[in-house]
């Protein structure tokens, strides 16, 4: 049985009115207030007082009201929503000054095309949401922008090469269900197609240290080369045929330790001393020269370590920098060269927030063209939304910057939070006629920086009361000079 | 049976091998060697000598992939995407200046929301995209943004009022496909949930003018209100169980004229002298004065009159205009009072780019609460972007503002290129290693204004050489000195 957490927000009136439940030991906590309430609701069970009733009866509608988003999908209220916002807007930037332009696909595609040999994977596809237009044509939701990528290429001959774009975008996949694992994520993709030299394998780690230093994170950029993982697999003297399956335990190294993986490599034939090898030459000390120095000895002439060398001798040029880690192997069987899994330092997000490759066959295989080469990186918004939650940042509920209060000057008050919108202020207005305090009280509780009272007699001056909602410092100002003021 | 235009491109290369079989006459156009091909294709038919043959493959080859994406939808390559982003960043921006905040919200929902009794009609149901999730719910893909927004407000009984947000989404409508109808396309909605004053009437036509202004044009918003229209309908005495009926051919005035309504209403079996009355009083002339003075002779006492009377005080106030139309219908039968639709003036887009109004009872019959106040206006991306491909302007196919051409020096060219993105500069650089004159062909065909060359000389100096590429203009200047000179 799958078990699933389930956020229920109840207005704070129905929290009190439980509270007062709880204290008279009707229910020995809140929450089990709320579990009860909705096993009434789901397999109902005898009657109950008439005001413990009433409040039951309270917690069900506020309830049901929760349950009526898609499953595994998520609103983004204002105070998250802004918060998102601010990071795709650092990472489009940084994007575009690393010289990547926009993409936008559909979010439907042709099953056809989602299904295709050289797409997904097996797995994926188990987990692609299916629909059908009226016309009875196969449709898919896309599970990721790579596929879509492809596509474009294909259906666009007369791209120049290379074609840096990135893509932000929504995709799905209709799997299980825990924390952090959700039915629509948002994947912000960078990828150069054509460009087969590591001069682009570098660029990304690059552009990967300027988007986190800009988002204030410190972060470790793990690197490898599949044709390094590949030499090693085979200096251990396993068989080709067995490449796939190893490379996938070797992916569990990180998460489950050298032990298991080693009785997981026993459990599929390999032998013993085959796996000793292996291990002994994935998981090694040491600075990146000190892990290549090794590996050279031990696999002789290797073009992944060519390749290697040659980006991060670039990726250090351009004051950057990033870890080889020869044990990094990455799940996905289409990766022909560099690979790369970004972590972030100091936070509890453990799992990979950026992650990428070199898969020079995929696109080619695609649309039925010799190898086009391509290498990219997918930023996962979610996670990095996450660590961002994890720092005691202020919320802002609202964009507004500053919300003006009109005392008995409806009119005139529009007018002027129209010039100071003009002016590029974020302006909000009562809208509603409410009274100086409820005004206060709401800007307050919006989190809004700074009040603006404008009266009768104010108005005849010229001036308006400027208020600094955290500081509570209130000052007189003429309204020529607001603007001045609040900029500052 | 339903036609479709399909824009095909081909490769250069290929049109000038098809323009050689148009000049030996084997076809009467290159359009007409396509069609061929495509009908060969689909139907096949007899054998072509070798060479033709060869050529009408290559045709076909590259019209399969034209092909690729789902019916009714569209990539946005980044010549297109660039103008897309900047028209949203200036919504985006004006929402945020009116105090709008962002929300986002699933693009899939439950079919029993998006079908719920008060959402969007029988009309938009059948065109309603449905899917399943593994566990059989049933789900659909959201057709509209205001229905997940009742379903937020249902669901989240903690946010304060007026509730005021913006969101930019992709929606989605199963319908027939014409030119400007697509089956996936993007609304950018503004809504105030929770107020009922005309305050809120009036910002959002001051909003709307300041968005169409940034975005350089002139607009005219025509407005009304549903409790004039209604008034106009009774006061002409038709009945009340035909109200709807009435109003949906008055909405057909603009795109028919008086003489078809007139018949369509004679049809729905409305008395000749009714249809007479109620056309004198909707098409009246003059200035907005004008046309309330005449009306509140024939209707006498209207609510609407005077919530209109309210509105257009206030937009006066903010120096924003809009234009009084009792003609104004607009379909939808949800609206309870103010309703605009915008148009562009100077254009050939003929349909309206933005429109809304006020609902107050939607919301609240949707969340079983008394009624909800609120009034929102859409703006429909596409056919903005469509409006904005008129202009003649420069189409940039890529972000970069200048491109580096290392000569001999790939290293220390990354490094002055990554100088140059941290300093805000949007930089690009020859990753394939090519010489000079297929560098600035390629820079001269993404449009990219300046050009940087770095060679060993200019190295040893500390200098690079700047291309101007519009001028031709050539100028040395010192590294240092080359994100000023590039900022100018």
């Amino acid at each position: 049985m799958v078990m699933e957490t389930l956020q229920i927000r109840l207005t704070r009136g129905l929290v009190e009115e439980i509270q007062k439940l709880v204290d008279k030991d009707v229910y020995p906590s809140t929450s089990e207030a709320v579990r009860d309430a909705v096993r009434r609701m789901v397999i109902g069970s005898g009657e109950l007082p008439k005001p413990i009733e009433k409040t039951v009866e309270k917690i069900q509608k506020e309830v049901k009201f929760q349950l009526l988003g898609a499953r595994g999908t998520r609103d983004f209220l204002p105070e998250q929503q802004i918060v998102r916002e601010q990071i795709t807007s650092v990472l489009r930037e940084t994007f575009e000054l690393y010289g990547y332009s926009p993409l936008d696909t559909p979010l439907i595609e042709r099953s056809d095309v989602l299904t295709s040999k050289y797409a997904g994977g097996a797995e994926i596809l188990k987990e692609m949401f299916s629909l059908q237009d009226q016309g009875k044509r196969s449709l898919g939701l896309r599970y990721d922008l790579t596929v879509p990528l492809a596509r474009v290429i294909g259906m666009n001959p007369q791209l120049k090469m290379p074609f840096k774009r990135y893509q932000i975008g929504k995709v799905f996949r209709d799997g299980p269900i825990s924390l952090g694992r959700y039915r629509q994520f948002v994947q912000c993709d960078v990828d150069v197609v054509g460009c087969s030299a590591m001069s682009a394998d570098a660029e990304i780690v690059a552009l990967v240290n300027a988007a986190f230093s800009k988002l204030g994170f410190k972060i470790d950029i793990r690197i490898n080369n599949r044709k390094i993982l590949n030499g090693i697999v085979a200096s251990a003297g396993i068989a080709a045929d067995k490449m796939d399956g190893v490379i996938l335990s070797i992916d569990k190294l990180e998460k489950f330790g050298v032990d298991a993986v080693k009785k997981e490599l026993a459990g599929k034939g390999i032998a013993q001393d085959a796996i000793d090898t292996l291990l002994d030459t994935l998981v090694i000390e040491g600075s990146n020269d000190d892990k290549l120095g090794k590996l050279k000895k031990s696999l002789g002439e290797n073009e992944g370590i060519t390749e290697i060398e040659e980006v991060l001798s670039l990726v250090d040029a351009m004051g950057a920098s990033c870890t080889f880690d020869p044990s990094l192997a990455r799940g996905l069987s289409y990766y022909t060269g560099t690979i790369y899994e970004t972590f972030l330092k100091d936070s509890k997000i453990t799992s990979a927030v950026c992650s990428g490759g070199r898969y020079d066959e995929i696109i080619g295989q695609f649309i039925g063209k010799e190898s086009v080469a391509a290498v990219g990186i997918s930023f996962g918004l979610d996670r990095i939304y996450d660590a961002f939650l994890e720092r005691d940042e202020v919320v802002q509920k609202t964009v507004t910057s500053v919300f003006v209060i009109p005392i008995g000057t409806a009119l005139e008050s529009m007018q002027f939070c129209e010039r100071l919108r003009k002016e590029g202020i974020k302006a909000d207005i009562d809208l509603l006629g409410r009274g100086i305090s409820k005004n206060l009280k709401f800007a307050n509780s919006m989190g809004i920086p700074s009040v603006v009272f404008l009266g009768q007699q104010e108005l005849k001056e010229g001036k308006v009361k400027i208020r600094d909602m955290k500081s509570g410092e209130e000052k007189m100002v003429a309204m020529d000079a607001v603007v001045e003021v609040l900029k500052k």
